[in-house]
């Protein structure tokens, strides 16, 4: 990962934007800076280099990971450690400008920082300078969430192999799990989804103790942190046959699902993406029944900028990658949600994920 | 469980700290006081009553859940919904005091608060009132915590099983969250640490990808979140005859353990439980291995109040449920952890770990 480069360019903005310096403490803004994966630390990012803080648990982990900054164990909280630190640096008379990520950092802890630098630095809240910077994936990112998102398929198979009547959501979402962690994955992205029956019309309906109903809907909706980066995807099965009136509700979600993937294209906003998917639903009289967003970029975590929502004025460029993902939810009936993730290209968007999108019959 | 209570006895305390109403935002909390589990959502509670403001995904979930606290659902952050409420309400021309949880809030969300509020409420920090009500745990909550516990035992054996030269530490972590999942875990209450060989002397060595090798310790270190409670054991198994040397480091720190949890009893400090754990290791001439403290509280959340380190004066109290985990390293060469989870009872404490700590075999 091109660490130097990520530094180096995020130090220009950090200066173009008046800071002298940057306190980054949202730990996926850290472990894409600097390649840290510790659970506790403060990035300081500045002019002269940049010196990572943690604390003595991670001194091995910090050495082995680290190459572009310096490591400082200290041996108290980290972001105190790096206000103490700013607090001996003062050299001039006039006190320097150190930005925080202020929705990273928690109220308590911005007025500690406060206390212990008295004055000899003024903290100030920074625009989202890395989240923005990780909206646009480099080849090797890209290459991290194709891992994940292709080790996808075969979980999907395996939901296919075990769903089935009487077979508990979490029968099917623990065999799914079991194969990923096999596959060395470091974790689930996100507490796997199974919802069946009418279950399948709950959002976020993890996987419960229910047992899978005779006939009906089951959304599978999964993803696995691969390598660092997250995969999310959803694909809605039927247990026996299924009415037309199902198939039709299917139908329509795929089709507003294969509109929004055509949207997207650079110079898009991600709101006409989200528009595309709720023009076909809207059509078909469903517009009501999706109540959910289109889609958000995924990488480091599994909820990234930008947002496909209504509104949403951001751009899309080369290299984001993002989820699509409408749905229609008929409270206490049914629901149906089918998810890709793609990646924007110089002229519209490849889909990473395998185009099994049939309604498969189980 | 008795969130009738627990909102009674929050509200007193509300008012003994000159406030006239407390927003929590810390989830665990408001999973605490009102029973609401989604990931979105604030309370407010106050005089007349307690509100918990969320979003329209768990419009269903919230109906469910929430007994006692009346339910507004927000087309926006809920955080914001409750400052507009807030803002709305001010009838008398005194500004009102709401207390906010400073340490799970974050700086950019206080000022926007702050900006809607427009002086018609003052934040004020609050103390951790419900933090502190917590660390003491009724009768319901024990009873939970013991179920998480005793699912641990069988996820032991399931490791001891697996636990053979050349299967690699992700294979045993994938077996043993399959039983956890099968069994209707919420999930594991952290990443499983199985670690290995050398790697036992890594104190957060979560499983990896290497293989078991013919002789030495693995440390499993793992816990489950069960009917939302958690729990968390350390067990470190021998594979291959061990040396002298090995039984007798292992010796030491099951020595430390037993030591630490006989000084658990009410009116003892957290920090006496920690000597008493460190006292034993340095006697052994071990006492700089032991890089961590000797434990935590857990209940919703692996890691509460208290911290059993050294000088933490917190006194234990009946109810209160820790961990006792003292361990020693020896970075390059191996670690051993054991660890219970033991509840503070009106004399003593009771270890709620099956006791299976003689040094295991495999």
């Amino acid at each position: 990962m091109d660490h130097a480069g990520r530094l180096s360019r995020l130090r220009s903005e950090v200066e173009e934007n008046n800071l002298d310096s940057l306190l980054v403490t949202h730990l996926p803004n850290i472990h894409y800076l600097c390649g840290f994966t510790g659970s506790a630390a403060a990035l300081l990012v500045a002019d002269r280099g940049s010196i990572l803080f943690t604390d003595g648990r991670y001194r091995t982990q910090a050495k082995e990971e680290v190459r572009n900054a310096r490591v400082v164990i200290a041996r108290k909280s980290p972001l105190v450690a790096a206000a103490e630190w700013l607090a001996a640096q003062r050299r001039s008379s006039t006190a320097v400008s150190v930005g925080i990520e202020p929705e990273s950092i928690t109220a308590g802890m911005r007025d500690r920082l406060a206390s212990v630098l008295k004055g000899k630095a003024r903290l100030r809240s920074a625009p989202l300078l890395v989240e923005r910077a990780r909206m646009v994936k480099d080849a090797a990112e890209i290459q991290r969430i194709r891992w994940a998102v292709e080790l996808g398929a075969s979980l999907f198979r395996t939901a296919c192999k075990k769903i089935r009547p009487g077979v508990t959501e979490l029968e099917v979402a623990a065999a799914m799990e079991y194969e990923a962690r096999c596959a060395g994955v470091e974790g689930m992205s996100f507490p796997t989804i199974l919802a069946a029956g009418a279950r399948s019309a709950i959002v976020h309906g993890r996987a419960s103790s229910t047992p899978i109903p005779r006939r009906g809907f089951v959304v599978c909706d999964f993803g696995v942190i691969l390598a660092g980066y997250c995969s999310d995807r959803t694909r809605t099965v039927h247990v026996g046959r299924p009415s037309q009136e199902a198939r039709e509700l299917y139908q329509a979600v795929l089709e507003a699902q294969q509109a929004a993937i055509s949207a997207v294209r650079p110079g898009v906003t991600a709101g006409e993406v989200d528009s595309a998917a709720r023009r076909v639903l809207r059509r078909r009289k469903l517009a009501r029944y999706f109540t959910h967003s289109t889609g958000h970029g995924l990488g480091l975590e599994i909820h990234e900028a930008p947002r496909l929502a209504a509104g949403q004025s951001q751009k899309l460029e080369p290299g984001m990658v993002v989820t699509i993902e409408p749905g229609a939810y008929v409270p206490g009936k049914w629901g149906v949600r089918i998810e890709d993730v793609v990646v924007v290209t110089s002229s519209g968007c490849e889909v990473l994920t395998p185009a099994d999108k049939e309604l498969v019959i189980v």
